[in-house]
């Protein structure tokens, strides 16, 4: 089996070539570090990945969580993974100093999060889902909340969870029924039931803080009326000693993939002995929970991408070790086979990866860079980077979790029937990677949150500055002979989208709000090949003056797969806009939502 | 749990109403049997799916078949299958009555084993691979071998294989590397190894015959020195007693689906005691296997279709059943949820099933039907429906195979968290389905046979009728008023097909052949969509033609789902092939072929 599940030439060439990850030092909140202790974590972050992580993915998803009746049995790494983040400081880095936190920056954390989650995709999740649970109360929560909690999070004692969904209440969480009873000015008592927990009970962790939302009794209906609470499975009494806080485990699910991390179902309140701590204010849940979902949103990009990746990998392995068949101008059957990687469909597919991966992964570091300068920033620049982040995260989340799917299909492809079987993990990872447009937000709600919402805001205004931000690439582009070209490609389809964009808003102007968002699952889809080809042209021009420094041969190499991987999105994957956009330009016709259940039979 | 898997009235309205299945009867071949025959064919089909294979679906894929060290262990319903199959006569229904057979259509058959698949693919393997098998000896064997083997296998006595690949010699038949020794002229000693074979050995049945690919002792390289032999896992001694025929199973695959067949390893002549019985002439092996190939690569295109209309009914009853939101316009929390059917997303995601379906199962009955033609026509009539059933065979095993992926994972998409559980099938079905791009020849290899034989041979002869037929399909409906657009739009696909299938062949005039065959996956793709929208075209005339009758309303409801998914396909799917032209017409760049193996790292 390859023992590549990511490849750190190429997170270096995000950090340091794309986006200067290094020169953030020059701001207070990251005077401390240096290029030098940026490696270090990245190193650090590869070899857990490859000595913790990477061995036990195959068992992690053979041997299943449990259900004993009263916890989840998990597989002993886990144990081990949280001791090791926690111990490096790894759950809280990229948080302040007066938190518990390293400051690092959230590209590199990134980065770090990407190779665990390459490595191995469930096993990551414990870790990263405390990061952002504690980054919830880091940013709303009272000093004495974070005093309780944070330090044991970050310590990786205690894992942090998302308590979001309900039986009744899946994608709609405005009928989140969790409730909340005041208790004079105590903690809050809740009763209810949550589903889909990931991580939110197992047998080695010491304790599991649920950051969960519940609307308090009385409270308005819908989503105004609903409040964020700490709710830990155990709480302390009063001599300091960890008591049951009436959370109880009903069960878990067994899942398609991302088998290594149960998925839970909690029942709260069932002896009316369940405490809640409010966090911030109340009826402000959702403004809070968002905070943490559109980090969650990027991470679940970055799982997709990574998840690939280690697919990619295993396929190029295999691809190049495999011998089948001969040239096409070879008649001889005497000539010994070739590998398969010589075959032109195989490239085809590998290309193809190659593409979907990288060019999602630049688009993520971009993601990552906007966060970090958000942090330093301030006034108009910082609102600029805010918009950016705001309309690329829904495109962020969805290309890498609906392409990497594809990218893993065909690099289970490249295998022929083996990918089938389980000798080889890419049937693992097939089945691993098919959570992603599903878990945070599925792809259909970020279709929404995109044009219903993104788009529009603000009078467009995020959306002209993206389309600002494509300008300015396509004209340093135009300056470089071997890329005019293809900057010509991306100025055609950055008109195609202000076109199309355009058409639909009319029909939102028109009050035909159904039918200007029946569509915008493709719009999204359209959106994001775009955004892909966008950061495809900006990687190759920092390709291209590199190049001009007379690169090593090994860089040389590197420099050209980027090159090629670039010419095939541009050739294979942009065109793809043509077919949408006509689509897209026809949604007025409103053909979905016309269409009768009783004609589906 | 939906108890439909396939639509019976689609099935008829795909027989009786698109490619008048009836009119058969006018030939002598077919002349005792009636409609009513044909319908109690169906019927039997749909009560065997419903009683027997359905209910076991998740069980077969939870109880995996598990190697015994000497066979393999497979679920008890197996033997049930394939008694209820031999007693039926349905393994060997389309065979001529004096080979045993009841010649049934294959129009017919087609629709039985529809119904198979889509209740439990796995289980539906066994008796229809005996079907291939048996036509093999059928078609090419002696009256011995005939007698010897196919009374035994049309009663579902003796399961039937094909056994091609081995450990060096997947999609390269050329490397066929296992020997038959001649022994007098007697039968052949075997001797090799063979890998991948479906249900070559289990624990309930008596005997199995594999039809297997070898090479002559001294034949010639390559593909002109294999040939065809029958090799029984256990012969008869001459006291007319089964004994063993040294076939000796080494092991079975674990698979991420598809995993009620086993997928067995053979090891042939380890005590040199494998006998091994020719069929038809030495060395034209290769031609025989192809006959039984064809159909194969036809069948599982249909298994793929029909895997994916059992994920759709299942999507839709849930999308009936489960309230989750409101309306977009609706901002009254206090409002009862809706059944997410009614949210167009869910429509759109459930239409594009229909619309793969339908237009998948559409393609595989004209091919049926070419079969059954070709069975009873003869001279230049015969010629032509050769040509298209060869022309459209990897069309026809490789849209529904592809498609079918992306169907099952919307109907996934719509349960949402409940999609990626096993409490609900599709996640079985999702596994499932990915299958069919790899068996009986993956999706690369379909686009080479289509590209650079089918298209090509005969200087184009196959390609000129198939458009042809598009040319007949556009100008009926351009007489239709509300179809002649959509046939305009069919018309400026037939022209682009053209276009682009000759920039390509230009490229192989030039001697350009790696270059001309690199993007042959792609041209599939580009070829398969236009072919679907030909067959929606159909569809929807005879749509048209019905709903002059003054249909009931059922049929009225019935016919409004077609219009509706057909108007789907050439609104979302049809706009797909401007993209692929776009990168087909470029091909020349050989974008894939330069691309060197080092730069993949």
């Amino acid at each position: 089996m390859a023992d590549t599940f990511i490849s750190m030439r190429n997170l270096k060439f995000m950090l340091y070539e794309m986006f200067d990850t290094e020169a953030l030092i020059q701001y207070p909140f990251f005077a401390d570090h240096s290029r030098e202790v940026f490696d270090m974590v990245l190193e650090t972050g590869m070899r857990l990945g490859r000595e913790i992580l990477f061995p036990v993915l195959s068992e992690m998803d053979k041997e299943q969580p449990e259900f004993t009746g009263t916890t989840v049995k998990v597989h002993p790494i886990v144990k081990k993974v949280m001791k090791a983040c926690g111990d490096g400081g790894w759950i809280g880095a990229h948080a302040p100093y007066d938190m518990g936190g390293q400051q690092i920056p959230m590209s590199i954390m990134t980065a770090f999060r990407g190779i665990f989650a390459a490595a191995n995709y469930s096993a990551c999740v414990y870790p990263f889902l405390t990061t952002g649970a504690a980054h919830l109360i880091v940013s709303f929560g009272s000093p004495e909340l974070i005093e309780a909690y944070v330090p044991k999070m970050f310590a990786g004692e205690w894992q942090g969870t998302m308590a979001l969904t309900e039986p009744q209440a899946g994608s709609s969480l405005t009928d989140v029924t969790t409730t909340a009873y005041p208790d004079d000015d105590g903690p809050y008592r809740l009763r209810g039931q949550k589903i889909f927990i990931s991580c939110a009970d197992y047998d080695s962790i010491e304790n599991v803080v649920n950051l969960m939302l519940a609307r308090i009794e009385g409270a308005p209906p819908g989503i105004r009326g609903i409040s964020l609470f700490v709710v830990p499975n155990k709480r302390l009494n009063d001599e300091g000693v960890l008591v049951s806080n009436d959370v109880a485990c009903a069960g878990i699910y067994h899942k398609l993939g991302y088998r290594g991390a149960p998925i839970t179902q909690l029942s709260l309140g069932e002896n009316d002995d369940c405490l809640g701590w409010l966090v911030g204010e109340p009826h402000k849940g959702i403004r809070y929970m968002f905070q943490m979902m559109n980090e969650a949103r990027i991470d679940v990009g970055m799982g997709a991408a990574a998840i690939a990746s280690a697919a990619y990998y295993a396929a190029l392995d295999y691809a190049k070790e495999r011998p089948q068949g001969r040239r096409i101008t070879s008649k001889d059957p005497t000539e010994p086979q070739i590998p398969i990687i010589e075959h032109a469909d195989v490239k085809r597919m590998l290309l193809f990866q190659k593409a979907v991966i990288e060019g999602s992964l630049s688009l993520i570091f971009q993601c990552a860079r906007y966060t970090d300068l958000i942090n330093v920033l301030d006034g108009d620049e910082r609102e600029r980077y805010e918009l950016l982040l705001e309309i690329l995260t829904p495109v962020a989340k969805t290309y890498p979790s609906e392409m990497g799917i594809q990218a893993v299909s065909q690099g289970l492809q490249c295998l022929g029937g083996y990918g089938y079987c389980d000798e080889f993990p890419l049937e693992q990872y097939y089945r691993d990677v098919r959570i992603h447009p599903i878990h945070e937000g599925t792809t259909g709600i970020q279709g929404m949150d995109l044009l219903g919402r993104k788009v529009v805001m603000k009078n467009g205004r995020a959306f002209f500055i993206y389309l600002n931000e494509l300008e300015t690439v396509i004209a340093e582009s135009k300056g470089i002979e071997d890329l005019a070209s293809y900057g010509e490609k991306l100025d055609e389809a950055r008109d195609l989208l202000q076109e199309v964009t355009q058409s639909l808003t009319t029909l939102a102007l028109e009050g035909k709000i159904e039918i200007f968002l029946a569509d915008a699952t493709l719009y999204l889809e359209f959106f994001g090949i775009i955004a892909i080809a966008w950061q495809w042209l900006l990687q190759v021009i920092k390709v291209h003056w590199a190049r001009e420094e007379g690169p090593s041969d090994e860089d040389e190499a590197f420099y050209k797969g980027k090159d090629a991987a670039f010419r095939y999105f541009f050739e294979y994957e942009l065109p793809k806009i043509q077919g949408l956009a006509a689509r897209l330009k026809n949604s007025g016709d409103g053909l979905t939502v016309s269409m009768k259940p009783e004609c589906f039979d």
